[in-house]
């Protein structure tokens, strides 16, 4: 019977209650965090410009688990448990020995594992009694999460959306708006940071950088009526997203399989930890064997070809430092559609396990990640996100190398939104015009040179 | 325990294996359908132009269930079964006494219910011989569905997209061409219908009983090389839906309920029916006490203010002639965004339930349909396709009432679609730009005029 099954469910009951934290199975501390002005380690005064108490606390705590509080798991019904498939269709569609499962995180309302991370996080502000967040959106999918977990929780929410998006994704800003969230395009005049950009460049089509500072300045500068909330990259984000991966291990066990290799996409790094991370936690404590694989892009590669120091969050300097596997904050990725991926840092968790030699990372090209996911979505008929399209196509690599080899490993992989947004990419990808960029050299050098100078 | 669920799922092996096909349970069997060039009975070989034979066995049989063949019952596994949702949020909203359910066809990997006789259609077109299927679509939601079926069996797949939404929803294009099919704007130089509508106005947006004739005539002058497939209407094509209704069934009894009240959006009929014929069924054979509820939009009130009589099905009257409530073939509905409604005719099996008196019909101008899928997801998180809002929109009435009344019915409808590909209509929604549109009296009183004659 088992055999023949695609989907592995759970039922409500079992969603876990807890959030894993594996601050508290890393082999050393994560580094400290230092403020952009100081640099000197943050305090929690510091983080209180930004934060509520509670977050600043999951931050930095080194708790194993965190109890999820009851009105989060309410919501987290709203779509939890994301089912668990076996991809049958792909693995015989690409003739592999290895068998194929992915979480599927495009099932929630916003579409992608944002929304995990978006409802504590407005639930926690609410709690502290903040009127409204604000926030930056690149590819659109934490705008889109953070408007619906703010609606949710009667708070204000304000995205600032890197302008490019803004103009090429009218149905992103679209359905942000639906929920009620105010957006504006980035760099704007509501801003110091904004209006400085504006001055120098008037046509500037912005960057994540750029909106980072300007949601967190008008948060810094709103006197405790508004946070500031951000979608990856910091612990506590992807410590919300460790429910992916509990949930998948539970449903695994239900297939009676256990995975080899565990693939997830990288930007920040919040969907790669939330599959990732209970793996990993059996990895270091008790020496499991398994790969765990982060895929990030070529004109992007922030672990490949970055160094491990400390930089700024944002463009301005005003976000904390923190000490990360990095391009520099300088640079400005080339435009691939992965929007999501398209950040010069990486979650200081994500870096440390690199470091640490715990897990691989693997860039990979923007035409092989469109060829992949239409091989995903023409088998499985779920067009993927382009970000979650990195997976696949590791995903892909992995499973016709195993055919090669003569193994048969089990993989398993987050598919962590859909693509419904992105259809202009998949349409110019058909028409030809996507390109692959070569790997921005001297660029990235530019940007290192600028990294800050700390002395910790 | 139960009282706490917000989702009641069903294994896998519970898919039911069978359709149910409420033809033989009708107090009385369905008008003949006539061809539309001798107004006589139409034989299996008339059929046999545009439909494999299997197609046309189901098209008129009476026998009450229907196997569904395994190769079709493993894609289904895809997405199904589809969850049962309880609205707690919703009726908490609007302060409801009543308990509403939903099931939520928008998880198919196409976003909505069409794929559930797309994937059979495509099965019995590919084990006929065929060499690929043509079709229309309006709104696109059956053009994905029947891209996304003819992909997973080889078949090839020619798509008729009425003019203005293919220029109007270029996202709704992309995704139909990404899984491989062919897609033309309608009117198009491919057909002569196409050229003769083109010949009257060059400029003309299409319409899609236009689209039908194209697809129709481009099967029909094929020599056997394509057929055609309907994504709604015709009786095969809703029993396909009844997989929709069983499960529904199945989960309403795990939660512990039972329907007072059954609601679906009706355009051709195919969601309505495939939430509607189970109950019907107890309703017809046990005499079941339920309320069975369609709606329809204000501008396009094919049941609530048509006729029950014979019409053509297409614009060039080129398909088969049913008998059914229609406005006339001729009539164009004004350009309310649930392009999937706007149909002139709707399904014999509904037009016969309708006369019968075994369902009601209501009318819901656009604006109300809007607000009340604005009310959904604000709720609920998802955006409810424009279809599916019109189903909201009479739940909220239904639910308000019942709070007015002080009664506590149990509410089901079907969420037939999700609305990532009509954002548009939302921003103008929400800019104030949509409109109400008067009751087309005069064009739906000049195409009545024009409804054919037949001697039957």
């Amino acid at each position: 019977m088992t055999e023949s099954l695609t989907r592995f469910e759970l039922p409500q009951s079992a969603i876990p209650t807890r959030w894993y934290n594996i601050q508290a199975d890393l082999p050393r501390p994560l580094p400290v965090v230092l403020h952009p002005g100081t640099k000197s380690p943050v305090t929690s005064d510091d983080l209180g410009v930004l934060f509520p108490q509670e977050i600043i606390n999951q931050e930095v705590s080194r708790e194993r688990f965190i109890e999820i509080p009851e009105e989060v798991r309410e919501i987290y019904k709203l779509w939890r448990p994301t089912p668990l498939m076996r991809a049958r269709r792909l693995e015989k569609a690409i003739g592999t020995t290895a068998k194929i499962y992915y979480k599927y995180e495009g099932v929630s309302p916003s579409g992608s594992h944002k929304l995990n991370t978006a409802i504590p996080q407005a639930f926690y502000n609410k709690q502290a009694g903040v009127v409204g967040v604000t926030t930056e959106t690149g590819a659109g999918q934490w705008g889109t999460a953070l408007s619906q977990a703010c609606n949710f929780f009667n708070l204000e929410c304000y995205v600032f959306m890197v302008k490019v998006s803004f103009v090429q994704k009218p149905y992103r800003r679209a359905i942000i708006q639906s929920f009620g969230a105010n957006v504006t395009a980035s760099p704007s005049d509501k801003t110091e940071a904004g209006r400085a950009i504006l001055a120098q460049d008037p046509d500037s089509t912005g960057s994540l950088g750029i909106a980072i500072s300007e949601a967190v300045e008008m948060a810094a500068k709103s006197g405790g009526k508004y946070k500031y909330a951000l979608g990856s990259v910091l612990n506590h984000v992807l410590m919300h997203q460790s429910i992916i991966g509990q949930e998948a291990m539970l449903q695994l066990d239900r297939a009676g399989d256990s995975p080899d290799i565990v693939v997830g996409c990288v930007g920040g790094g919040s969907n790669f930890a939330g599959i990732a991370v209970p793996y990993l936690r059996d990895k270091i404590v008790h020496g499991r064997n398994v790969r765990v694989v982060a895929v990030e892009p070529a004109a992007c590669p922030t672990l490949t070809r970055g160094v491990y120091a400390y930089d700024y969050g944002d463009t301005a300097g005003m976000a904390p430092m923190v000490k990360m596997h990095t391009l520099g904050a300088k640079f400005i990725p080339p435009p691939v559609h992965a929007g999501g991926l398209r950040y010069h840092g990486v979650g200081s968790v994500i870096s440390e396990l690199y470091d640490q030699k715990l897990i691989e990372a693997y860039s990979v090209p923007q035409l092989e990640v469109f060829k992949s996911a239409v091989t995903f979505l023409r088998a499985e008929g779920i067009v993927p996100a382009p970000e979650a399209g990195h997976a696949v196509a590791q995903v892909i690599r992995e499973a016709i190398r195993a055919k090669e080899e003569g193994t048969s490993p089990v993989i398993l992989f987050n598919l962590c939104g859909h693509g419904h947004f992105d259809m202009t990419a998949y349409d110019a990808y058909f028409r030809g015009e996507l390109t692959d960029y070569a790997y921005p050299q001297a660029a990235i050098e530019a940007a290192l040179a600028e990294l800050p100078e700390v002395n910790i």
